[in-house]
């Protein structure tokens, strides 16, 4: 294993702590230190969106906590859901009396524990929704999208119902978005090199040198296939074909674009993939509004990159254009 | 080569299409345009800050020309520098009448374009500075600074010289501030595995499963040891050993810092790096400004992380808090 790390056991502990020290408007809370939160608190008033998930995928998810993004967020181990009484933590520290949003990714794990701990909290009283993102294509077909898991579409998702809580929509109003966010996004990854899960030191799956995965999820989960490398054109165009489809996009419409790197995969190369991307979408005259290229939900160093595309009506545009800061990212 | 791209001889040309599709402020010129500049162009009036380097550091070099920071840049090849012809177009561009400061590493191609283009222009009348940055403390003794590499820190000193210029200093001004602000830098480096060089379709250097390689430079120049790998904290606290003394730190002094990923090495283990190197600092009264944590100076898919360290006065702090924006980086 080779990583910048003292006991793996500590991994998540640390780098949380590192975290909150470069960035003091973050702090930890909760028993163990496994939530993330804003300093100033909830914000009274305001829905609170609150989310969770497996370390080991910055910025996601605890680095999209900040102004006019989330409130909160449950942090588990390195690709392990966070606990239940972490998710509780979260929703209070969220809550700011006018209800609290569960958005977070599709994965069994964190649905258990949010679930129950949605529960629980509405039986105290706090109004509570509930939104999973399932933007992964390559993960279940079309018509068992509640199947799908969630990728980096979960970003966008994010943004817009982060600005439609800042705005002082009600939480029906904000879940209401935030569904519509994710049923206008579709994502795709393709992973070319494994990464390292520090408490079992081992790699999280295995691929021939030569190999890319087309379509493997963010944890090594299987694609649609495997073989030698195309170049990046090819990549982008077969990317394309599985993403635009359900999108139904036609001349003059206008789409948010996230070309995002696993980890390993350098900003060139993103922008070599963007490259025929945008030719692609122009040609068939859609417009990209806003590319994001980066690394916005990764694996640690695992190399391969996803693409993630968001059919935008006026209200989405809107919200993801409005003023937006963390750690990560700034929208200005 | 498991790289995302097309031809590999295509890798710089189809990054820069990418770049300027994705980020509009952002133009090509020049003949085979290897020349970045600001879409407005040169600012009437103000200092220009040039720079120029090989491709394959993103957002180093061409990813800090915007708003604050630079005017202008000269791209080369992978790992090469930019032609001298790139050079004369760059600070051409970057010109708006006040003169023009060539600001880049201390590197041998780049120091003979830069140097020849200064002479061509200076016979036309351009008025030019030139200040190289040598932070890399691994690369030289103390006593032969002038021969040390330029690595992260440049972008320290691109940040307090766009700020300075911004604010509509003499080119002898931002000379002199550029020079200080190099003069209280320094930085260093491990690598933990190597980059694939496109065009060659090699290793840039090669290195055992659980080694690391203290102070090597970000082309794979060699370091001061290479040995098993150490624990994050006991690479933190050598590479401070390295980095503080020639800065004589004191109680209360105030010092910029930058922990940044050569490219594969993730976000989570740079905050675990930044945890101990927070606590060393406090330890010794000394106070860490606006950290930097990230990949803000890269090798592509190598694995590894720089530490940058500057010395605050009252003006560098000010300076580098200026607001500034470009595709990688905002400051407000």
């Amino acid at each position: 294993m080779k990583k910048i790390l003292n006991d793996p056991h500590a991994y998540v502990d640390e780098m949380l702590d590192g975290l909150c020290l470069a960035h003091p408007e973050l702090q930890r809370r909760g028993e163990g230190g496994r939530v993330i939160v804003r300093r100033g608190g909830a914000v009274p008033g305001k829905v609170g969106i609150v989310t969770g998930g497996g370390s080991g995928h910055l910025p996601v998810f605890l680095g999209y906590v900040g102004e006019g993004l989330l409130d909160s967020c449950a942090v588990g181990n390195v690709f392990a859901g966070p606990r239940m009484d972490d998710c509780i933590d979260a929703m209070r520290a969220a809550d700011g009396g006018a209800g609290v949003l569960q958005l977070y990714g599709n994965y069994g794990g964190d649905r258990m524990n949010f679930d129950m701990a949605a529960e629980m909290l509405a039986l105290e009283g706090m109004q509570v929704a509930s939104v999973r993102v399932a933007d992964d294509v390559a993960s279940a077909p079309a018509a068992q999208r509640e199947k799908r898991r969630g990728v980096a579409g979960l970003v966008l998702v994010y943004k817009a119902a982060g600005a439609k809580a800042a705005a002082g929509a009600t939480l029906d109003e904000v879940a209401a978005l935030a569904r519509k966010a994710g049923d206008a996004c579709r994502s795709i990854g393709v992973a070319l090199s494994p990464c390292v899960v520090p408490e079992s030191g081992k790699a999280s799956f295995a691929i021939g040198d030569q190999e890319v995965e087309f379509g493997m999820g963010i944890h090594g989960e299987p694609g649609i296939w495997r073989g030698p490398l195309k170049p990046a054109d090819a990549l982008a165009d077969e990317m394309l074909e599985h993403v635009l489809p359900e999108l139904a996009l036609a001349q003059g419409d206008r789409v948010a674009l996230l070309v995002n790197s696993l980890g390993a995969t350098p900003a060139e190369e993103l922008y070599i993939l963007y490259r025929r991307v945008a030719e692609v979408l122009a040609g068939r005259g859609v417009t990209i509004v806003r590319p994001l290229v980066g690394r916005y939900a990764t694996s640690m160093e695992m190399a391969g990159a996803s693409l993630s595309v968001m059919k935008l009506d006026t209200e989405l545009e809107a919200l993801l254009a409005a003023p937006a800061d963390c750690p990560f990212w700034s929208v200005r």
